[in-house]
C-alpha cells in the first residue's frame, strides 16, 4: 500500500539539517504526489526515525479514533436508558398499581446480574438483603491480607439499582425470614444492629426470586463455629487480618516460648478448594514479602498447612493443575505444607485435630488461626422452605426445573448456590433398580444382593461414592443397617426408595461459583423481561444452559492456574497477569475497577499494611 | 537582564516558515552573541510564542534542578542515616547491655515525634502501645463517613520504627497496667483479641516515657458509656460509620413511621469543640452530597444537632471564628442545629436529655446516633500511678517540671494528653491568700470573707471560673458548704488549703493537641539525645516552651476556619485549601501522604461510598 518516496532527503536528513530538509521536502513532496503529503503529516521532520513514529502516530490515532467512538456509543446508550427512565419515573405513581410486583432476596452474583438484565419500569422492583452493597468475593482472600481493600470491592446496591432502574426499584436492609408461596408474602425482619419501632414486614409478591446464596458447612464439625474462621463476608477477612496481626504480635512478645510462638504463627486453611488455596497462597506472600521484613525474629517460624480430604488440591480442576500447586506450595521455602487425604475433625482453642484417612490415625495440630472454607449448606430460610415444600428433597438447595422455576412453589424462582437442579436421578428409577437387584425376586433385598447393586452404581454415578465417603464416618460403615428400619436384614422396596433418596441429596447438579450464579440471573432477567408480556412464565423461552467458561486460581508468588475448556490447563506467572486481567475486566463498575487496580499498584509499589485494622 | 533579539526573524516567524527561521537563527544568533545562543536553547521553534514556553521552560528547569537538589540531599541522608543503623546493628549485641534501657509507653503523636528525634544507638529503645499503627488523629472525623479511608491514616509502628532505629529498637503490642517507679519496672499485659501463654511481662527500665494520651471522659453522665460512640480510634469510626448506614436503611424500611424516621435520622454531637464540629461538618457533606441522591425519600429528614455548654461553639478560638462556623452551619440548608449554653445529662437508648442552662429545663430528644466528645480524662495507668505519687494531685494527668520529668518519680517522663504542668497556683499562695482574706483576722474565714476573696480570684484565674460552674452543678451551689467540713460555718486553713487544691485540679496548662504532643515529643527526643551523655537527664538544657502554631477546623462546604497568633481568624473557602495543604504536609510521611491524596480526590470524583463497612 506505502510506495516509498526514493528521494535521498527522506534518508539523510537528521535533526541538524532541519532547514534545508524543510526545503527539500517540499520538492521532494512534488515528486511523490499526495501519498507523500499524506506520509510527511505523519513524519513531518525526520523521515527515517518517521517512519516509526508514523506508524505509532498512526496507531495513536486510529486508537483515539475507536475510543471516541466506544465512549460515546456508551455515552449515548447511557443517556437513552437515563432518559427513558426519567420517562417512566413520571408516569410511575399512576402505574405502579398495574406492575406485577417482583421481590429479590439477596445481593449476590445471581440477584444483581438479574436485576442488570430486567428491563426497567416491567415490575414494580423490591430488592432485600442484610448486606447493602454487592461484594467482588472472587478477591475476597486478597482482603485478608491487605492486598486489596474492602471497600475496593463492594459496590453500593442502590448506586447499582440508580444506575439501572433510576428511582423505580426499591432496597431493603433486611433478610428474609419466612416464604409463604401460598399466600404469596415474604416475611422479612431487620437484622443489622440498629432497630427501628418496625423491625419486621411483609412484602407480598407476585414474583419472587430467592437468590440468597449459602452458608459455609461446618459438616456438624466440633468447634468450627467458635474457633474457625470463614471466608465469606467482608466482616470475616477483616477478623482474620486482625487475628493474624495479633498473632504475630503476641508471639513476639517478650518471653514466649519457641513452641508457643510455633503455635501462634501456625495458620491451618481447612478445605483445598479455590477460596482455600488462594487465602494460603495470599498470606504465604503477605509472610514472605512483608511480615518477614517486619518481624526478621520470628519469620522462620512462620508456617501454612492446607488439609484437603481429597487426593489433591483444586480437585475439581485437572489433576496437573493440583500437583502443579502442590509443587508450588511446597518450593516456596516451605511455608506452604500441604496434607491431603486427611480431614478435621475437630477444632479447639489452641489445638485441632486431623485425621488421616488411610493410616485411620487423629493427629493433634497446635494452631494459631484456621480458615475453614470447606462445602455449602443451606441458609436457614431455604432450608425452612425447602422443608414446608414436598417437591423438594435436596438437602443443598432448592430444586427447580430448567427455568429455575422452584419445585411446587408456584412464582417463586432459585438461582445461585441456593438453586439445585432435579437430582431424582436414582429414586426415578427407584422401581427398576429394584427388579433388577431383586435376584430371587422374593420383594427384599438381602445385604448380598445389595452390595451387588451398589458396587454397580458407584462406577457410574459419582454421587453415590460421595454419599458411601460420608455414610461410612457418619452413620459408622453399615449403610445398609441404618436403611433398615425395621431390622430384618433385609430392605423391602420403602426403605430401599428412602435410602435412594438420601444419596440422590448428596449431588448437585452445578458448581457453587459466581459464574453459575451470574449466569442464571442474566438468564433470569431476560426470561423476566419476556414472560411479562405473555400469558405465561416461560413459554415458549429455552431452558437455562450453563456454559463453562473456565477457572481460575491464584497461587502464590505472582503465578496462577487457569483451567479453560478444549485449551486444558495452563500454569505459571502469564497466568498471573491473565488471572488478574480477568478479574479486572469481570468487576462490576469503572469505580470498582479504577479502585482495585489501585490497590494492586498500592500493595506493589508500598507493600502490604501491617496495621491491626 | 535580557536584552532583547531585535533581528525581525524573532518576532514574525511562525510553525510555517519553520525552514526559512531555522537559517535565519543562525544568521542572528552571530549578531546577538551568546546570550541569544542561550535564548535560542530555551525556544528553538518560535520566538513569539517562544518567549513564554521559554520563561515556562526555564522555570521547569529550575525547578526540576531544584527538585533533583532536594532529592539528592534526602537520598544521601537517608543513605547515611541507612549506613550508621547498619554499622550499628553489627556492634549491637555487645552494645546492648552497656545502654541505658528506655521504655516508652504509647504509640501517638507524642511517641512517635520522640522516637524520630531520637538518634539511633544511644538508647535500647522498647516500645508498648496495644496500638501497633501510628494514627493521623486530626483526619479521624473524615473515616467516619468515608472521606478518607482508615487504612491511609495509619502508619505501622514498626515501619516506622525500622526507617529511625533499624532493627534496633523493639515493639510490643501490649498495654503498660502498673508502673513501679522505684523498683524501675513496668508491667505489661497482652490486651488484644489473641492471648498466648505469655500474656503479661514486667519490661525493667532505666528511663521511662509515658505518652499513652487520654480517654474521653463522659463527665459522669448516665448512659454514655452504652449508648453513645466516641471518636477516639480508628474502630469508633468504623461503628460510627456502620450505624450511620443502618439508621438509613431502618428508617427506610415500609412500614416506619415518620416520627420513628426523624429519630432514626437524627444525630446529635455533644461538645463543640474541633473534633465535634468537624464530624459535624463531614457528616453534613455526606447527608448533602451523597445520601440524599440515593435515599430522595427521606433526605428531608436528615439532621444534626451539636450541643455545646459553652455560649459558641469552638470557644477555645476566636469568638468571631465560633459565630462564623455557627452561620455557617445554620446557613447549610437547615441540616445542622447548633444548640448553645446546654449539657447533655442523660443519655438513652432512643431518646437523650438535654439541659438548658439558662432556663435550667430539661429536654428529652430522640435521636439515632449520639456522638460524644467531651474532655478528657486520664487513662487507668496513669490515674493509679499518680495515686501512688503524694507530689501529683492534679486529676487531668501527670504533673512534671519544665523538662517533663514527672514530679515524685525519678527517670519517669511525661508528655501528650497524659501530662500537665505543676498547676499548684493557688495552692502555693494559699498562706497569703487566706491573710488577705480573713479581714478580722480571727484565723477563720467567715462565708461574707471567702466570697469576696473567690470574685476576686474568678477574675484572675480562669480556672476558679471553670470550678464555679462544674461545682454548682456537681454539689448543689454551695461550694463554701462543700468545704466546711466541720460545719461550724466558716473556713479554717486547712479547709481552705484543701478547697485550693481541688480548684487547681481543674487547671490543664496545655491544650490536649496533637501539636502540643509532637512538639513535647521532639523536645524530649533531643533532651535525651544530650543527656545520655552528660551525667544527668536535662542539665543545663532549656526547659521546654510551647510555641502556638495555630487551629484549624473544617466546617463543611469546603470551607474551613483558620485561628493563627499574628493574623488572628481567618475563613472561607480558601481556607480550606490552606486546611488541606496543612494536614497534606503534616502527614508522617509520603506514603500516607499518597493515599490521603488519593482518598480525597476519590471521595471528589466518584463520591463516598455508601455500603455499611
Amino acid at each position: 500500500m506505502w510506495s516509498r518516496c526514493s528521494a535521498r532527503c527522506c534518508q539523510r536528513t537528521s535533526r541538524g539539517q532541519m532547514g534545508a530538509a524543510a526545503e527539500q521536502f517540499n520538492r521532494c513532496g512534488i515528486r511523490a504526489g499526495g501519498e507523500l503529503q499524506f506520509r510527511r503529516l505523519l513524519a513531518t521532520k525526520t523521515p527515517t526515525r518517521g517512519k516509526w513514529r508514523g506508524r505509532f502516530r498512526l496507531a495513536f490515532y486510529g486508537a483515539a479514533a475507536g475510543g471516541f467512538l466506544v465512549l460515546g456509543t456508551l455515552a449515548a446508550k447511557n443517556r437513552r436508558h437515563r432518559d427513558r427512565i426519567s420517562a417512566l419515573e413520571k408516569s410511575w405513581p399512576e402505574e405502579v398499581g398495574k406492575k406485577q410486583k417482583l421481590v429479590v432476596l439477596g445481593s449476590g452474583w445471581g440477584a444483581m446480574s438479574l436485576l442488570r438484565q430486567l428491563d426497567p419500569g416491567l415490575y414494580d422492583i423490591h430488592v432485600v438483603s442484610p448486606r447493602n452493597y454487592f461484594l467482588f468475593t472472587p478477591l475476597l482472600p486478597s482482603v485478608t491480607v491487605g492486598t486489596v481493600e474492602a471497600r475496593s470491592i463492594a459496590a453500593p446496591i442502590r448506586k447499582l439499582l440508580q444506575r439501572s432502574h433510576g428511582d423505580l426499584a426499591h432496597y431493603y436492609e433486611a433478610e428474609g425470614v419466612l416464604i409463604d408461596a401460598d399466600k404469596k408474602v415474604v416475611r422479612c425482619r431487620d437484622t443489622s444492629g440498629v432497630v427501628g419501632d418496625v423491625s419486621s414486614f411483609d412484602l407480598p409478591f407476585d414474583q419472587l426470586v430467592v437468590a440468597v446464596g449459602s452458608r459455609t458447612s461446618t459438616f456438624n464439625t466440633p468447634g468450627v463455629d467458635k474457633h474457625a474462621h470463614f471466608i465469606k463476608e467482608i466482616p470475616d477477612a477483616q477478623n482474620i487480618r486482625t487475628k493474624i496481626m495479633d498473632n504475630i504480635e503476641t508471639a513476639y512478645l517478650p518471653g514466649q516460648t519457641e513452641e508457643e510462638q510455633r503455635r501462634l504463627l501456625h495458620t491451618v486453611v481447612v478445605g483445598g478448594g479455590p477460596t482455600g488455596i488462594e487465602f494460603a497462597a495470599e498470606l504465604r506472600d503477605f509472610l514472605l514479602e512483608d511480615l518477614s521484613k517486619l518481624y526478621p525474629s520470628i519469620a522462620d517460624k512462620l508456617a501454612i498447612s492446607v488439609v484437603q480430604s481429597r487426593g489433591h488440591v483444586l480437585n475439581t480442576y485437572d489433576a496437573e493443575i493440583g500437583k502443579y500447586t502442590e509443587s508450588e506450595f511446597e518450593k516456596h521455602r516451605s511455608k506452604i505444607n500441604v496434607i491431603t487425604g486427611a480431614r478435621v475433625v475437630e477444632v479447639g482453642e489452641k489445638t485441632l485435630t486431623i485425621f488421616d484417612k488411610s493410616s485411620k490415625t487423629k493427629t493433634p495440630v497446635p494452631y494459631g488461626l484456621c480458615i475453614w472454607s470447606g462445602g455449602n449448606a443451606p441458609q436457614d430460610l431455604v432450608a425452612s422452605f425447602a422443608k414446608d415444600l414436598p417437591q423438594q428433597t435436596n438437602r443443598h438447595g432448592l430444586v427447580t426445573d430448567d427455568f429455575l422455576r422452584v419445585k411446587g412453589a408456584a412464582n417463586v424462582f432459585a438461582l445461585g448456590d441456593c438453586q439445585t437442579n432435579d437430582t431424582s436421578v436414582l429414586t426415578s428409577q427407584a422401581e427398576k433398580l429394584f427388579k433388577e437387584a431383586d435376584v430371587n425376586g422374593d420383594g427384599h433385598l438381602s445385604y448380598e444382593e445389595f452390595s451387588v447393586l451398589m458396587d454397580k452404581a458407584q462406577k457410574m454415578y459419582p454421587h453415590v461414592n460421595v454419599f458411601f465417603a460420608t455414610a461410612k464416618e457418619a452413620l459408622g460403615d453399615s449403610v445398609f443397617a441404618s436403611a433398615d428400619k425395621n431390622k430384618d436384614n433385609q430392605l423391602d422396596f420403602g426403605e430401599f426408595q428412602q435410602l435412594l433418596k438420601k444419596v440422590d441429596s448428596e449431588l448437585t447438579s452445578l458448581p457453587a461459583t459466581a459464574a453459575v450464579a451470574n449466569q442464571q440471573g442474566e438468564y433470569l432477567g431476560s426470561l423476566l423481561n419476556k414472560s411479562v408480556l405473555t400469558t405465561g412464565i416461560a413459554d415458549g423461552s429455552a431452558p437455562f444452559r450453563y456454559r463453562y467458561m473456565g477457572s481460575f486460581a491464584y497461587v502464590g508468588d505472582n503465578k496462577a492456574v487457569l483451567q479453560v475448556p478444549i485449551f486444558g490447563a495452563m500454569k505459571g506467572w502469564w497466568t498471573m497477569l491473565l488471572w488478574r486481567a480477568f478479574y479486572f475486566s469481570s468487576l462490576s463498575s469503572w469505580r470498582t475497577r479504577l479502585l482495585v487496580g489501585y490497590d494492586w499498584s498500592k500493595a506493589y509499589v508500598l507493600g502490604r499494611d501491617t496495621s491491626r485494622l
